[in-house]
Formats: structure tokens, sequence, C-alpha cells
């Protein structure tokens, strides 16, 4: 009966089993945004093109590079620091897996910071595609040229890095959601 | 005695008022949300600006306006949405002052919504200052002149719009953080 009684009990207090699954999908997440970073940033720094452009009648090399525009920049700057933070927030988290007594703070902390690098990495997001975006289209209201048709190699390669820090920003905001989740699991009803 | 206890009882469990006052804060950042939302619209929208400009070796009326870009119609576009969120929440938040059992429940969908409003706002921040970036200085590697010592009033709201939308941006950050700390409040230590 008293053993009945405790299968009872443990089955009807989800919490800490299912808060320990919610960790080891934490985990996952945050490997997954250091995977984009870097990936995104490795994209983004072999992106560099030489092109041969008429110039006074005459063909001169041109090169495109990700550092002549702020934007990318900034680009590269705000996902070296959100690949940074992914890795060492996977290893306090891993770390955190066989200490659950502090998970909890860790998690309040964790969704602080995460929060900051969803602010600055969606904003750079947004910056490179922006820029990207007037060098396929160009902007014929201001005469600003494309510049896709003659850069294709480096137009693609920005293509790709944007598509991965676009994929990097939406993991950011499914750790938040899921470090709230979390949290607010934990309190009492 | 009986009262004196009471006292002390009353002053150990900070919790409920403490969440109350939250709460207030929660509805002042949601109003300062809203406004800079309105306020970044506002000075976006009223951005034209015709100039005479020489165009084979004639003077014609030019104008610039915020939609020839995508980037700034999908900086409008955010900040429309961001605003009339705020303004719902806001009510909401307001309304839940009155109803304290329903706002942990709420905190939590404030709180998703809120991460999903700044990847939005953000990444329309970013997008929007990079081509006005462009604009105000131009990028002599790929040719792209820039405009603003032409459209200086055009460029100076463009400005202006975009440091409100940046701030807009922090309050959002801001509302999570007290959100996550509201819910985390309460769960037992």
């Amino acid at each position: 009966m008293a053993s009945t009684e405790t299968e009872y009990k443990s089955s009807s207090t989800p919490p800490p089993p299912a808060g320990v699954d919610y960790f080891k999908v934490d985990v996952i997440l945050r490997f997954l945004l250091l995977v984009a970073s870097v990936v995104a940033l490795a994209v983004m720094v072999s992106s560099d093109q030489t092109e041969l452009v008429l110039f006074l009648n005459m063909l001169v090399p041109q090169p495109a590079k990700f550092k002549y525009s702020p934007a990318f920049v900034y680009f590269v700057a705000a996902f070296s620091v959100s690949g940074l933070y992914a890795l060492i927030s996977a290893l306090v988290s891993i770390s955190l897996i066989q200490k659950p007594e502090y998970k909890l703070k860790f998690l309040l902390h964790f969704l602080f910071w995460d929060a900051l690098i969803l602010g600055i990495t969606a904003s750079a997001t947004g910056a490179a595609g922006s820029v990207a975006y007037v060098g396929l289209k160009g902007n014929s209201h201001v005469g600003w040229i494309k510049v896709c048709n003659v850069y294709d190699k480096f137009c693609r390669h920005l293509a790709g890095s944007i598509s991965v820090a676009l994929f990097g920003s939406i993991v950011t905001v499914l750790l938040i959601w899921l470090s709230a989740f979390t949290i607010h699991s934990r309190v009492p009803k």
C-alpha cells in the first residue's frame, strides 16, 4: 500500500523530471545557436570576391569585401558575441544538469542575457539584410546601382550567412520562451 | 503579541505587494513602448521631402519618400505592429491590476509576445539604421552616393525616428526582464 502511494505521489509531481527535460532542450538549443553563429560568421568572412570592373576604359580588378560595409562589420561583431555567449552558456547549462539546485537562479540569468543577445542578433540580421537587399536590387530613386550581378559569389555568401543568422535569432527567441516556461512551471498553482 | 506576530509575518512575505509594484512598472513601460512606436511612425511617415536635382542639365523636382526603400517600409510595418501590441497589452495589464489571480498566467503570455516583438522591432531598427547610414555616408566601394547632403530634412526625420525606435527596442528588453523577474519572484525558494 505504501509503495503504491509513493508511486502515485511521484507520478503526480511531474515538475522535477520535466525540468530536467527542459534543460536538455536548453543545451540543444544553445548548441544550435553556437553552430548558427559560427556558420554565419564563417560564410560572411569568406565572402571576399575580386572582379574586373570597367574604370576609365580599363578593366581593373575591384574587390568586394564584407568590411567595406559598416553593416556587415556590425554583423560579424554581433555574431562573434552571440557565438561566444552560446558556447559559455551551453557549457554552464551542461554543468547545471548535475546540480539541479542552482538551475532556477541560472535560468533567470540566462533569460536576461538571451534577451540582450536577441536584440543584438536581430538588429544585426536586419542591418546586413537591408544592405544586401540594396546590393541585390539597387535603388533607382537615389541612383544606388545593384552589385550582385557582378559579385555573384559575394552575394551568395551574404544570402547564406543572413539566412543562417535569421535561424540563430529564431533559436534565441525559442531559448527565451523555454526559460520563461521552465521558471513558470516551478510556480505553485 | 498576536498583532506583533502578524506584522512580522506580513513584513517577511514581500512577494504580493512587490508583485503589484511590478505590474505598475509594466503598465508604464508598455505606455512608453506605445509612445515610442507612435512617435517613430509619425516622424518616419512625415519625412517626405522634394528637392530640385540636376538631371540632363535641367533642375527637376525629385522627391525622397520612405516608401522608396523596402527597409523603411518594413520599419513602418514593424512599428505599427509593436504600437498596436503595446496598446492592447497595456490595456490588459491595467485590467489585471484589479485581478491579481490571473497575473501570473498573463505574465508568461506577455513574455512570449514581448520576445517576438523585440525580434521584429530590433531587426526593423537595424534595417532602417543601416540604409540610413548608407544615405548619410554613401559607400565609395560600390559607388553608392550619399543623399543626406541634398535631402537634409528627410535624413533628420530618419535619424529621429530610428533613435526613438532604438529606445522602444530597449523598453521591450526591459519588459522581458521585468516579466521574467516577476515570475521568478513567485517561485518558492
